[in-house]
């Protein structure tokens, strides 16, 4: 059976970055990859700015008072050169006038007067003191941002600022998750004797909606083959299909059997990762991808967390470090069988100069109210039994929330 | 001036979590927060529920060949009891059969056969053995969530297997935000000289977005008095009104003073802190928010994670934790003035053992693409000049994303 490692190597290996590009909306780029170069269209600043309230001078003046011969404000264009002996009323974020090289702030000076009348000047100043020359931050030409940086809320800022609204972007991937089981129950009714809700469907798109993606839901399907078949290939025309249940070794896990007859090659079925031992990963010969993930909640969610997301992530051309630290265990923890490498729901925290993580009750991977209790796993590697309280163990966080509260 | 931490009282003590509840689809649940107990209504698992594929059996029979009675797959309802000498066949998820009281794996017998053969029982036993006891995570009428829960991927899964959809939340506040400056003008036209495009706006909405809160966009507006008293009137029916610009000590910023003339009371106004200084927070009689940010982009944005930030969790009951960590800082960072608390853009990475701050290129705060090199920020306390390298400093993940890659 491949390791937790190898299966991710496959992953990196088969998904590419996506060929597709959009225009979209600067207010949905959030979460996307920019597609090309953005370009400064102007400098940055694109003049000489003001970065106080004060008075535009000439630096050799020095103190002393001074008529004012124009009043400036932010995004007012100056038409009065200075010339010695006089100043100019500036704001903040407002062009210098020609002929000012400083700015003295109005806390240095007598108070703001009005146009034709004098300024007392009391502070001395000093060539581009209170100034951010122009083409400071960003030259016209210049790559403000490069193709394949993630969007962020500062990236916004940058892309608003130089014009790219719309954003080109590499397209999202689309999204189709299916929950399978003759048991599963659409989550608003009521199960009979045998049957419980679905889970797995809703908790995937929230997974999905975490990273803003839209996540089309097929589910939840019965174990029926024929219908679990056209299920499937409803789902095949998307980027990613993911699926949860029916990947482990009972007669009825009749997914992969399925998934190779509509035309998906396994790339790997099981790994050596409690939970989530069945996982499976096939591509199609369109280029369309398929994640088969065992039916229990806490197995679906580890799994995504594991290979789903980097997946996601390594289409859309976005980073991906999952930030695994080291954290201190704030109790013991045995295992009699260690074969595989083990994740288990912990709550990480800071604890002034390193991280604790302390194990959450856990009854296995049908116990899906541990992760609520958990922002973050333990990494139990392979062959390790005995891990003593107070050991250093790796962890990683889940999903995009850092710490929750207690 | 007040400090950070007393301005951060001031929001806490204002600031109280909204009465308004609604139900939602589950599907728009995700940062919410829980607006009662959710209650499980049947036992979880909601039966004794095999772990394996394999044969439902009483486990004094012992290993030997026994004839199958039924085959159970999940969502069936068993209806046969077992009686000594017999076994049914059983899937992960199923409901253990009346008179079973263990599950042999598949891979601990013969293989499966049809109803009627006779089944190679190979592996022993014991009461028990895989199996989920019925109500071993939840009990009928136990609280399943509590109110108050955060929902993320892993509560929308219990919230679906408890059938919590629609879903009971405390309503999200209704936000807008307005961007003011002569200057600016919209992102997708061209500046003319003395202009420059609108950035705090777009930052702003993305800012909330990551927090999964609608943004309404007022701006932007010009410094004119009367246009601004009508724009932020505009914007008065929200929870928040979030301000950029204007609220500095420049004769032309008007904010605060329209601000109390509309009927917000001024809770604090002007901030110890590097960017940021000008900062104004208020309330109105009705009990809505307003947040003056000063204009320059990084002071934006800044202020938006220490102030807007923690008042928009607080509103809605979420959590709060900016999990400030400590740092050793890769350069030295020295500073003349040291009267305020400082935040400067850094990369913050783990290595192995602790976490290191590397300071990011910034020409001061209205150098954003600073922030788009940042994944963090370091705090640099009132009254510290020095810095030197491989000092250890306070530091503080920006927004939701824990780790961009290099």
């Amino acid at each position: 059976m491949i390791t937790v490692e190898q299966a991710l190597e496959i992953i990196v290996n088969s998904v590419q970055r996506t060929s597709r590009r959009e225009e979209i909306p600067l207010a949905q780029a959030p979460g996307a990859v920019l597609g090309r170069d953005a370009l400064a269209d102007t400098d940055s600043p694109p003049f000489h700015r003001a970065t106080m309230d004060g008075y535009a001078v000439i630096h050799t003046d020095g103190p002393g008072d001074y008529e004012v011969v124009e009043d400036i404000p932010a995004g007012y264009f100056p038409r009065t050169r200075l010339v010695p002996g006089k100043v100019s009323k500036i704001m903040t974020g407002a062009p210098l006038p020609e002929g000012a090289d400083a700015v003295v702030p109005v806390e240095q000076t007598g108070g703001f007067v009005d146009l034709g009348q004098l300024a007392m000047i009391k502070g001395e100043s000093r060539p581009g003191k209170n100034i951010a020359p122009r083409g400071e931050d960003m030259k016209v030409g210049d790559v403000a941002l490069p193709a394949g940086t993630l969007i962020r809320p500062a990236e916004v800022a940058v892309l608003a600022s130089v014009g790219c609204d719309p954003c080109h972007v590499y397209s999202r991937p689309t999204l189709a998750a299916l929950a399978t089981g003759d048991e599963l129950i659409p989550p608003d009714q009521k199960p009979a004797p045998g049957q419980i809700r679905n889970s797995n469907g809703p908790s995937i798109i929230a997974l999905a909606a975490e990273m803003g993606l839209a996540c089309r839901s097929l589910g939840p399907a019965g174990d029926n083959p024929a219908a679990l078949e056209e299920n499937i290939r409803r789902g095949m025309d998307n980027d990613f299909l993911i699926i949860s249940g029916g990947v482990s070794a009972g007669d009825r896990d009749l997914v992969p059997d399925i998934l190779k007859k509509v035309g998906y090659k396994t790339l790997f079925h099981k790994v050596s990762v409690k939970p989530g031992k069945p996982t499976l990963f096939g591509m199609s010969a369109s280029g369309r991808f398929v994640f088969g993930l065992p039916g229990n909640p806490v197995s679906s969610m580890v799994i995504f967390e594991l290979f789903v997301r980097p997946a996601l992530c390594r289409f859309m051309g976005a980073p991906y470090d999952a930030m695994e630290v080291a954290a201190r265990m704030t109790s013991g923890f045995h295992r009699i069988n260690a074969e595989r490498e083990e994740y288990l729901p912990a709550r990480l925290e800071w604890n002034g100069d390193r991280f604790s993580a302390g194990l959450v009750e856990y009854h296995g991977s049908g116990h899906f109210r541990a992760l609520t209790r958990a922002n973050g796993l333990v990494i139990i590697p392979a062959g390790v039994k005995k891990t003593p309280e107070g050991s250093q163990v790796r962890a990683r966080f889940l999903g995009n929330i850092i710490m929750p509260a207690p």
